[in-house]
């Protein structure tokens, strides 16, 4: 009861939702075992795209930490993603086997994402009540472009490209403030991922943690455990709306 | 015949329209007159607003020229728009009549414009074939909360406020070409002025004009003449659709 009364009173004072969408609104693990599937059937391989996948993101992290720490110049994610996969690829042995283009198409899975199946209802209802917008480390264009692919109903597409810098930074949560015309307590950060939630707070944003237990796939075990902290801890996005009077 | 065709090989080529948005997708002048109504109504004034809106505009317009000039440092629209209203009010000797909370008021009618009755079925439409992105020289909150207001759907938000230029400098054009991801001329202007697709042209972009005769209201003669360097010169956006194959 004092938890519905105090969500209750969030949907009183929020305006605006921001969300992270890669793991948070959309799935990147099915799309990728799909691609990785006629992958492998075209050019005769057997790679285990799940750990593939997985690799691929732990290049990726270690390069958007060394922009973060400023041990390198800014570079968009789409850059990132296609910059370690040369390097996946040359230590696996696989240079040989894809082309540039082949590369490019490859890099192209993080546009075509799978919405949650809660998400585009869910967030179709919270837009009704409060102003709805992106707030993802991608480049502006391929949010765009996975915004549109999967379908996700949204005010605003905004990113960190537009800060030059990414999440957890606090201009990235700025951009929110600039772009949207709201206060950072009018404004709700909603993820899957506690390091984004808890960069929004310190930033003075309300924040909502959304499970996604299988952002990772079958096999993957998240942190979805609930934190104090939390202003709202949900499911999914309609338990979202729900608990915002939404 | 030969304009139809080459329509719809323009609908092969393009990928992505941008739009400008204060009187091309919508109606600043009705809702202005009927704030007028309401203001004359409760404070027993006869100010014709159909006068205040064009001289205000014009002040805007200024303004906006100095800055694109270089002649002043960049300020938001809806900060010139309020600069202005205080100069407006002090030359009609109406400085009295209005608190600072009532002039913000008033400002706010630039955020809450009418859809032209074609823009929400036209738009919607071209969405399913194009991208579709504002490109106005608003401020960004301005309008997220003009679209979201009006229901105008679109894919991407994006203002000149991101490039801290106006049209129709190049640089704001450059935003489509950024953060939508395709070329210059596979992205179409969608403009009823003439000075901000010649500038678009100039960039590489094409051009779609749309006739907004009743944009500054019944009394008002925009120069809705054809020219013959647009690539399209439709009635309103169901005609832009049909024109694009969408």
């Amino acid at each position: 009861m004092a938890q519905a009364r105090r969500s209750e009173r969030l949907g009183e004072t929020i305006r605006a939702l921001t969300f992270d969408v890669q793991g948070t609104c959309a799935d990147f693990c099915r799309p990728m075992l799909r691609m990785g599937e006629a992958v492998n059937r075209a050019k005769s391989l057997d790679i285990d795209w799940g750990m593939f996948s997985a690799e691929w993101r732990g290049l990726y992290r270690t390069v958007l930490d060394e922009i973060i720490a400023g041990r390198r110049r800014w570079l968009r994610v789409d850059g990132i993603y296609r910059e370690t996969l040369d390097m996946l690829l040359e230590r696996r042995g696989l240079a040989a086997a894809f082309t540039a283009a082949e590369r490019d198409a490859l890099n192209g899975i993080w546009s075509r994402l799978d919405a949650w199946p809660d998400a585009v209802e869910g967030l179709g209802r919270l837009r009704q009540r409060f102003v709805t917008s992106t707030l993802s480390n991608a480049g502006m264009a391929t949010m765009v472009a996975v915004v549109k692919h999967a379908g996700l109903p949204f005010d605003a597409i905004l990113t960190a490209e537009l800060a030059h810098i990414y999440k957890p930074a606090p201009a990235v949560y700025q951009l929110a403030v600039d772009y949207l015309g709201y206060r950072p307590d009018e404004i709700m950060m909603v993820a899957c991922h506690k390091y984004d939630l808890a960069a929004a707070r310190a930033f003075g944003m309300r924040t909502a943690f959304v499970s996604r237990p299988f952002e990772f796939g079958p096999g993957g075990q998240p942190d979805t455990a609930p934190e104090d902290w939390f202003d709202i801890h949900a499911e999914d996005f309609i338990g979202l709306a729900q608990a915002l009077g939404a």
